[in-house]
């Protein structure tokens, strides 16, 4: 592999995003309109006009595309479109690695990542499993879904019992996610779930699919974000301190692609993780830092034990040892790694990473609501899954 | 804008297809398979192992996803896995650009570009513009389905018009695009419409949307390409000699994002265009190279009018002289700029664009079954419409 050339080369200057409406709430308006708004504070907060926004990068095949955003701007041109591969929060980190490169080698100027969502709208995940057309760009589903793996949960799940059975991870464990995003989301005034729940709350909610518990899952909403990308020269003359991208890297392992639809011939360690072993190792090695320089970190928490497995891809604990970890109180705010501190998809919203993006952010312009002292780097864990799932690394410092 | 760093940094080292099917003979062998095929031939014509792969780069929202296709290749790791926004054709341009960056910075070592087709899988555009789910992704048809713009020819038709009517564009000059790609494909043994045709077999061929008649619009076909990406450092050390990017672009301008989709207060001039004229501009800016440079021309042929619009947006002629530049003879193999030597998507195949880098591929190896002589610079221009779209600027020297 090459130098690390991209490191530093870009950076955030703005960040925006629409309310946080649950699920269905925001289904009149829909997700174009959705992302304009949130297009439109990104820009605002980065002291640009949208019409100079000349780059689009989104995920998760977003439905609002350039062809209809620009013009809805008035963009003066289209310079660069691009879509990370991936479903769900996956590849988010690729987005924002897309943008670096565009506005990096000098494809763009501004480059706008967004990410839009109306949850009501559209097939459900569970359901669409059964179409015809999705089975036809997913051939692994047809493996799966005779046996009823028809869902995210229903696949995550085996990760997690995997986990359990070979480390001893317990729910209690996984119950800690949860219960330290409530006390985040506590401080969090836009938060939809702000109330604390007790480890007992965790036990006593209804079974997802086992092991995984209406706690451990992470909330449906109706919700847009955006954030604004440029080069780290031109970042220096925006409205807002600039927060450099480190790194944004992408991944998979060996047959990782297929690990959370059925397996196969992957190494036991990887299937029970959260596939993020070889995006960590990237990230480190492109932006030179490693775990000890994290000063906070946003884990993507779609399913509660998927944090603890990203805390052993990124090595902050030995491979089996996240339980202890966030048992012992490290996730917390007061902790040695203060982990999603504005909520997460568990307590804040759910917006693809996105939103974890910006508490980044937050965090390291010094003005987050659960502010960790004198943060200056954070990292930010797209979704595992499914391939190839991503991850961002950013600085304050140039 | 930066510098143009990009420049020669990233090479072709691969190029493989399947045969060439009409619409619906590979169904059953279906997109993903057919992407297999093509994609460990090209990995052969680099003298490389697809399992050295780490990187994926599409467009279109091809099927053929990197979760499937990296398990089944056995790679090692996935580390880039980008889609260009677009559709058609219109993405080729961006997903070498995806792909270029890539490996230029150092995020991945080889990247595929691929495209997979099977035309009578799915819904058909025409149709598919009445379903709920396009509108909400495409919320500009809302405004054009209602008066009959249902289908690309419909949209491309108006542009064509536009430009007769102000240029005094012919229906003979339309046929002189579709006469030169027979008169290519004639001498190309896998093309699929290798018979010669007439001006009067064109005016004889029934219209599909005034003024596109049948012989004005390209095939439909069931195909798999890719091409084989690596940094230019890399690419010496590969079975065939490195064919560089000199530049990738992707582009629209001013409003024409939602221009074939209805317009909407873009220049008259842009209205009767392919909508590349800033494509071009970023990249001749880029490349360091001009219309004058180029040895031979790849231009996307989904709609004979879009030829001649496309040379005038890449400046080979003047606004509104394109009908006298192809009727003079200057497209076909003996003259000043020979366009689509391989028959291109109205002889050849309809591969979204990427036999087209293929054919450019082989003029500049100079194996071409119409090779030209002495070419060392190609231009590969890719679909006009929907936003944003794209080219590429090849050459045989570093």
């Amino acid at each position: 592999m090459s130098e690390p050339w991209l490191s530093g080369r870009a950076a955030i200057v703005g960040i925006g995003n629409t309310a946080f409406g649950k699920r269905g709430e925001f289904a009149e308006r829909g997700t174009f309109a959705l992302a304009v708004e949130a297009i439109a504070k990104a820009c605002a907060d980065a002291g640009i006009s949208p019409q100079q926004v000349d780059g689009w990068a989104s995920y998760s095949d977003d439905a609002a595309t350039p062809a209809a955003l620009a013009p809805a701007f008035g963009c003066e041109r289209v310079r660069y479109a691009g879509m990370a591969w991936g479903g769900g929060g996956a590849g988010m980190g690729g987005a924002f690695l897309n943008a670096s490169m565009a506005v990096a080698t000098g494809q763009a100027d501004y480059v706008v990542v967004h990410r839009s969502i109306c949850q009501a709208g559209g097939s459900r995940f569970g359901q669409a499993l059964a179409r015809s057309d999705l089975s036809a760009s997913m051939p692994e589903i047809s493996f799966t879904a005779p046996f009823g793996q028809l869902s995210a949960a229903h696949m995550f799940a085996l990760a997690s019992r995997r986990h359990m059975h070979r480390f001893g991870t317990s729910e209690e464990q996984f119950a800690e996610v949860s219960i330290n995003a409530r006390l985040m989301a506590a401080n969090n005034p836009v938060a939809r779930f702000r109330d604390p729940i007790s480890v007992e709350d965790h036990h006593a909610s209804r079974m997802i699919a086992d092991p995984l518990r209406l706690l451990d899952c992470c909330m449906e909403s109706d919700v847009a974000g955006a954030v604004v990308v440029t080069s780290a020269e031109r970042a220096r003359d925006c409205a807002r301190d600039p927060v450099y991208i480190a790194a944004a890297a992408m991944g998979a392992p060996y047959r990782w692609a297929m690990g959370m639809m059925g397996g196969g011939n992957m190494s036991d360690d990887d299937f029970a993780s959260a596939g993020q072993r070889t995006v960590a190792e990237d990230l480190y090695r492109q932006s030179g830092l490693g775990p000890d320089d994290v000063d906070v970190a946003m884990i993507y928490d779609h399913f509660t034990p998927m944090v603890l497995m990203g805390l052993e891809d990124f090595g902050f604990c030995g491979k089996g040892e996240s339980g202890d970890f966030v048992q012992e109180g490290r996730i917390r705010l007061d902790g040695a790694l203060p982990v999603n501190t504005h909520g997460g998809n568990l307590a804040e919203v759910y917006a693809h990473g996105i939103t974890h993006v910006h508490e980044a952010v937050r965090q390291l312009r010094g003005c987050a609501n659960n502010q960790v002292e004198d943060a200056r780097v954070s990292l930010v864990v797209g979704g595992s899954g499914p391939t190839p799932t991503s991850a961002v690394m950013l600085r304050s410092e140039s």
